[in-house]
């Protein structure tokens, strides 16, 4: 298998950690996101939308990363990343979707002005991180009360909504905003357990 | 089983094309957005971040569309709307995430301009309308290369991923941009007969 990807895209990330967490590895092809690489026509004959991650396992391409990883989960032999009863598999899917609709393009827009812009010299637009800030806080309040009550966002179990979850949550915290995860008591404590994962330290590491 | 829901929404369409393609039907629970209702405490009971639509089914709740329609399929009788062979598994979860990340926001924004701002009689944006469009338009066009070579976006079956786009696709009718459908030859044959299915002409006729 072959991932064309880069390791500190929080898409690529969420098939390396499904990838570490089944026990499995591939060879991750560079696309060089810091140069366009994505744009290129090479990438474009790969992923017509010009974003990574693709993966190539034999003559088989596919891309999007949370359809990547439902598929690795049941390619693969290793732990079970999707819950087995119904229920528990609704609510896997329920947080996966809760991570597309409100979480990520709100946490992605915080990465963007407080860690990319600010490394790039330029300054932060307050209206914007205070906006994003609001619903990515709205988000976790509500991951919050779920956790009250069991250890992970579908029931018992490590699933791939913790995978999906897990690229933005570890971008926050050199945004300085990793109090708004350790500062909600089911929420930080959920995220130590996860983030000390030694599959995630491997994967966060890169 | 109940869905709080609205049957204009596109969402709320979603679980009701999915409950007619299994033969079931379920008690539809007015939450009327027109009067924001799905902002209201006995809504946001339901739902925390306040949208529809919301399943219960006895005791068990679930919300986001795309997490409820694959609990269906999997939870009721009827022909499956998932494919079993691992390939296009995954192809039709390449191609629900496909929807949400490029192309339901863009088209979500060309029927806010064209269709419900014109009848609350305020002029569309023509920036705003010209760049969704694009991308609408872009997204069309990879499914136009897909459906050059099987009848669904999936393979063989018409499956959830069917589901997924077909709200938004027949809101562009309305907004008079039914020609981005119809005039590409894979995607308007594919629509055709899609829109065509019984079920759908109930779930569309509300």
């Amino acid at each position: 298998m072959k991932i064309y990807g880069h390791p500190m895209s929080t898409c690529t990330r969420k098939v390396l950690m499904t990838l570490a967490e089944k026990g499995h590895s591939a060879e991750v092809v560079l696309v060089d996101i810091m140069k366009g690489e994505q744009k290129g026509a090479a990438h474009l004959a790969r992923q017509p939308f010009g974003v990574i991650p693709v993966l190539e396992d034999d003559d088989y391409r596919l891309y999007e990363s949370r359809a990547i990883i439902r598929y690795l989960d049941a390619r693969l032999p290793g732990p079970a990343l999707t819950p087995s009863n119904l229920g528990d598999r609704g609510r896997m899917e329920q947080w996966i979707s809760i991570e597309m609709s409100c979480f990520t393009q709100p946490a992605v827009q915080l990465i963007r002005q407080l860690l990319f812009g600010r490394a790039a010299g330029l300054e932060p637009n307050q209206q914007v991180v205070a906006e994003a800030q609001a619903e990515v806080e709205r988000a976790l309040d509500v991951a919050d009360q779920t956790l009250a009550t069991q250890p992970y966002l579908a029931g018992d179990m490590f699933t791939l909504a913790e995978v999906c979850w897990m690229p933005y949550l570890e971008y926050l915290f050199p945004c300085g905003l990793g109090e708004v995860v350790l500062g909600r008591e089911h929420v930080g404590a959920w995220w130590r357990g996860i983030s000390a994962r030694p599959t995630w330290q491997r994967v966060a590491a890169r």
